[in-house]
């Protein structure tokens, strides 16, 4: 029975293993899968809090973008917003790049199911650990204070970058 | 005669047929087809001529950036870089976000062929109707001019941005 446990305890600690679980957003959201092969969409940069971002999105949401039909974005729609620190480069001091990872965000566009918040269900998880942002489910309060000045956009920051 | 000039006329005038063929830059390069669909290696924003960009690479690039085998990159590696005029967000005064097009610029790693210009071969295209870059295939020296000050980063000003 000590072996059984030991060689369980084992498993479960695998470096390996641990990588591959992400707990869950507080409000039930998973991170979703592959997001870090996902097309470009745009590209930030914030002052205010020194970080430069790289917004991605999932097959529904390019699709949607480069056909400009993105008022609404449909259902199915995943954004993603990859967040580092800002730092000069270090031959080119006019040029702000990334540092350290922050955190990665996501946007899934589900019209009924987050119909309390523009349509939009929201999720964070923070640093390289990647640790689910949020005490509870009204984490999303936070965020959805924020994109309201966008409902316009449905609630949207990100524009398209335009592709030739 | 004049019927098959005008239906001829229409073929090769087709908006579509003309987007479709993208002249090469002045050195032989061919724009790299589906660059567009390339996966983000890092972001950047310069101060000094107001653009944000997007680093995409394809696939034996983004290999090499996620296993950290970048000194040199590998033959067979591109880096596409998308540069946007940046302009403040509408909603989010201390946003910048991409405005119009600028360019897209490509680094091709073929340490034999371009070994006159560190293994890399260079190519622009700008604005949204993708002109060549450079009246002949001396324009790489202003590419390298600047590229040699990264020269013990195998000439790429590029540090991938770390993900978790």
């Amino acid at each position: 029975m000590k072996i059984l446990v030991l060689i369980l305890g084992s498993i479960l600690f695998l470096p390996g293993a641990m990588a591959a679980t992400v707990a869950p957003a507080p409000n039930g959201i998973e991170m979703p899968q592959g997001y870090r092969n996902w097309r470009v969409i745009g590209v930030s940069h914030r002052s205010d809090n020194h970080t430069l971002r790289a917004i991605l999105g999932n097959d529904t949401a390019v699709a949607a973008a480069r056909a400009g039909r993105t008022l609404p974005w449909p259902d199915g729609s995943i954004l993603a917003k990859l967040v580092w620190k800002d730092r000069t480069h270090p031959a080119w001091m006019t040029a702000t790049v990334p540092g350290d990872f922050v955190q990665v965000e996501f946007m899934v566009k589900n019209a009924a199911k987050y119909k309390d918040t523009g349509g939009w269900g929201f999720a964070r998880w923070k640093g390289m650990d990647q640790k689910p942002y949020g005490k509870n489910a009204q984490f999303v309060q936070e965020c959805f204070g924020c994109h309201t000045r966008v409902s316009n956009n449905d609630h949207v920051f990100t524009h398209p970058a335009p592709l030739p």
